[in-house]
């Protein structure tokens, strides 16, 4: 019956140990080297749609998209930074975090005054790189160590970026999974980031997983996973496919899945649309973990709902960016993301969709007094007395027409998936049906 | 000028203690064996009905009500269980509570092995006997003290219960006090269990000496005492009084007032009825109570709430059904309940009726700035500064037309009797005029 | 931008120390003799219209107004104590507090016995003066210390107490200062208690300040700045502008605002008035300070809270009446208040009103997605990610037209200046513009 629970994905997509099948292609996108454009990009959403139907959009550099512009297309093939001794201090073979974003064609010697302001590093944690990345403004520069960067002498450096920055296109890949309706629910992780585990291949791994067990699986809702690259990919996204938005009924920004923090999730700015109360009530019974307001700060969730879309959309993660040291260094790598809990998030996520699944009004049909349960078998095997037993009664008191399954495990603290199997074990005994359906 | 404080009571009805009189009450019922159906509970109600007009219904065996069907009646003479040894191990006439409920009539000689599953203990409690019934399930037993029961050697048993299951009648009674108006509020208690002091006798007392009160004071509302068995009276009561519902503005059902811990009011299913503000006002001035929210499981007001009739019926109680030991067995006797006890559930339970009674809104008929005091004479002896002159400057104040006194008295947290008073002095100044009356 | 910082009010002004300046007007008002009517509230309201252009009214004694008639008029002359010694225990020249407020003309050699009703002391602060008055009441009395009090012995004293209660006039003065809108903003404080600094010197001086700054500055509302005898004279105003009244839009009573406590805000009766939310706002950033829920107990907000009038006023204050051991006393005096307090006082005050002069709702002209912010300078100076830059991305996450900038500064916990700010910058970059106008 149920069919977002993880054993039914587990069945379902004859793997073992879901969080394990994540890291492993987070291990194979780690070596890729993303941006915001660029055949980085591509690589990563080619692997994806190995075992995804993702359909991949190539928007020219250039394209007026809302308020912004497609940005030209960056590509680099090889970037170094040498000393005075003509050591290698910086290799972008060694890590793809070393070169800056965007950082356009450089061949250069300089002096270290002149080098330093191109350098980046993080004094309170001396043997990370940074990431850094600058599209919007025409620069080049290198991350580096700070034990590194302190370590430099005087005398001539010697830079070579041999990277393009040129018209071409921004990519993004979506899946289209079709349910029972047209009504859809929208899926989004960023794709932009390099070799940071964390942020982001921790979302596209359990948009990805997740998306295998939906194609396979019978649902409700039409869902819409999408993997773009951060602001301007949701940005050109929504340009095109503003007529289609109207479908939109739920969504959720997933990111930042796979850190060994609890799972947080920060409402949408309508603050208490369906996913907003979904996810609060599964995150109340799956264990500690955070509800924050909705604020303007974050991922793509600042362009879903902004005011002239206003998307009940969500932003489901661990620990929020910025909060835990390794974000946006090296240290977001493949030790610090895990399989538990990657396979953890998805339980979450899962239970998130059944409540969004299943959610609807019912109504009592034997309405006046209590029904005599005893009589019809209901229970089954279930004890009386016991939480089935106890679902079964609060569902028939307030199924009134009015009141959803949700309203009735908020307020009876049952767990929506309790609440939902009892009601449609009410239902095949003729005690509940259905309102509008 | 109040009518339903505790003095009045004993005044209208010159007993000195009504603590001790509703303890002698429950002394006298406590023998009777009672049961869903049958001659206990016609006993029962006959000793209520000696000082209370009460009006006694007999609803056949078999009749349809609601979802349910009306139990065959149930009697019970003799019933006994002899050892190996020709020992009696249980009587009826030691105790009710030795036979199970609706035990079927039973002549047999068994082995230990054999009687063993119809026996029932408290292990926690070895010397209480435990309540059990059955009235559903064809099914005998005795119940026994935990000690008595370890002790059972083997060999061949003597059991005899003479008990008659047979076409006969569901029994309740019902005063009906008319008041100045058609609305109703009802006030229930069960009357089906047997030698249990607490649970229930300590409702019927409360309600038999609160009718007698009632019947001799005027009121506004026109009150319905209802007593009958759990579950199935409240049922054959509904499903018999289905168009007359509309009337009940405000219902409690009255149970478990006499032990010792404080008062708990469970509020109806509606949340925010003026019964379930009206009990939260005077406990929080009365001293340390409970307030719950409703759910589905409990006494009759899982009836009265069902979504079909959704009546305004919370739960007036002290310690809530099996959060003290002593529920359901021996040991909930007449030391059990204090007189002390059933005094203050009367004192609250009456003050609950005063904020009912009273409760209206009033309209300030000098309400443009603060109308002068001084040189009408309101106060009379009362302090400035005072209570009572503190309750008149927010009766002023808030007296807009659209403010109840309990609206008031919430604001103001000011005990609504105060506030009443309050507005009475100010009424007969020509200062304030009820709305809509 | 900001006219209604202190530091505008400084430049606006040309005086250095706004504190001060409020402390020196104090010193010079302190020594007047003040009552509900008479020349001590002539004198005071003279020397607030040097530097404001105040209107003064006076009202017949005998007038009807609201549910009140205007007293006679009170001034007194001469008024001392002599023991049976001759000596001077009382005099008028010594303080003003030492005769009761409304003293009937009195001469008069009596006992202790008989003088002894007539005394009034404050046993718990045996040097203090208290402050008494008795307008409503016929009477005479004389305030002393404790110490003096229970220094008397037996003997004759003599009276005399040279006042007039004669047909006359009630005084207030109004400063009407007239803004872009013909919406009002009442400003009211009560000036009828002799040598108290607190109590309400303090308020006078604040509104006398205020009153300069506003007279010389452009400003959204109409302000009525009100100086008038507490209760009547409210009542009094109340009655004669009846009329005008639906202009008032948001009002506060200003008093004891001198004191070294933190500020206490107490709301309108309406609770959720636009004054109550930004009077609430901003103390949440000024620092320390207390909330309060209406209660019709006070100073003038009794009057204008009335439930015929209902108008939105607040009460902004310090440490609310009699919760400072010198209210009411002779220690209420110019040690009392401090500069320092007081200009922290006018900072918040000023504060309220610049949310209510820019409080209003936007809308964002590029709602779809983000704007790109980079591209246009919006910022200019500001850092990306400091305060005014997340300021902007809150407007314009927020200003679909429903949100004002209030809603937004408190959605987002920023304070509303710099939320104005923002909205100011963004609506001059053609990204934001005002809805209704």
């Amino acid at each position: 019956m149920r069919r977002f629970g993880v054993e039914q994905l587990v069945a379902n997509l004859g793997i073992e140990h879901p969080g394990r099948a994540m890291h492993a292609l987070i291990r194979e996108l780690y070596p890729i080297c993303r941006s915001v454009t660029g055949d980085g990009v591509r690589e990563t959403l080619r692997i994806v749609s190995r075992e995804l139907p993702l359909s991949v959009h190539e928007v020219p550099s250039g394209t007026r998209v809302l308020d912004w512009v497609v940005p030209p297309e960056w590509n680099v093939r090889e970037a170094w930074l040498r000393g005075p001794d003509g050591k290698l201090l910086a290799d972008l073979r060694w890590s793809n975090l070393h070169v800056v974003g965007y950082s356009v064609p450089t061949r250069a010697k300089l002096s270290l005054a002149e080098l330093r302001p191109h350098l980046h590093s993080l004094p309170e944690h001396p043997d990370w790189i940074p990431y850094k990345s600058s599209v919007y403004r025409e620069d080049w520069g290198f991350c580096l160590p700070h034990r590194t960067l302190e370590s430099l002498v005087e005398g001539e450096y010697e830079v070579r970026i041999d990277s393009s920055l040129a018209n071409g296109s921004l990519s993004y890949g979506e899946a289209l999974l079709p349910g029972a309706s047209d009504e859809e629910v929208l899926l989004s992780s960023h794709v932009c980031h390099p070799s940071l585990c964390n942020d982001n291949l921790s979302g596209i791994s359990l948009l990805w997983l997740l998306g295998r067990h939906l194609a396979r699986v019978e649902h409700r809702y039409t869902y819409r996973l999408l993997f773009a690259p951060v602001t301007i990919g949701a940005i050109t996204w929504l340009a095109h496919n503003e007529k289609d938005l109207a479908n939109i009924r739920h969504g959720l920004v997933v990111t930042l899945a796979g850190d060994p923090g609890p799972i947080t999730y920060k409402r949408s700015r309508r603050g208490d649309a369906a996913i907003d109360r979904a996810a609060a009530h599964v995150l109340a019974h799956h264990g500690p973990h955070a509800l924050r307001d909705f604020d303007p700060f974050g991922y793509d969730e600042r362009q879903f709902c902004s005011p002239g879309f206003d998307l009940p959309v969500g932003c489901f993660m661990r620990t929020p960016h910025g909060e835990f040291p390794e974000y946006h260094s090296s240290a977001d790598d493949l030790e610090f993301v895990t399989a538990d809990a990657l396979g953890d998030s998805l339980v979450a996520l899962l239970a998130v969709l059944d409540v969004l699944e299943h959610e609807r009004r019912y109504r009592n049909l034997a309405p006046k007094g209590e029904p005599q349960l005893g009589r019809r078998g209901v229970l089954g095997d279930a004890p009386w007395g016991g939480e089935l037993h106890r679902a079964m009664t609060w569902v028939l008191s307030l199924s009134d027409g009015r009141a959803s399954l949700l309203d009735i495990a908020e307020r009876s603290r049952l767990p929506f998936a309790m609440v939902h199997e009892a009601a449609s074990r009410l239902s095949s005994h003729d005690l509940l049906r259905p309102v509008d359906g």
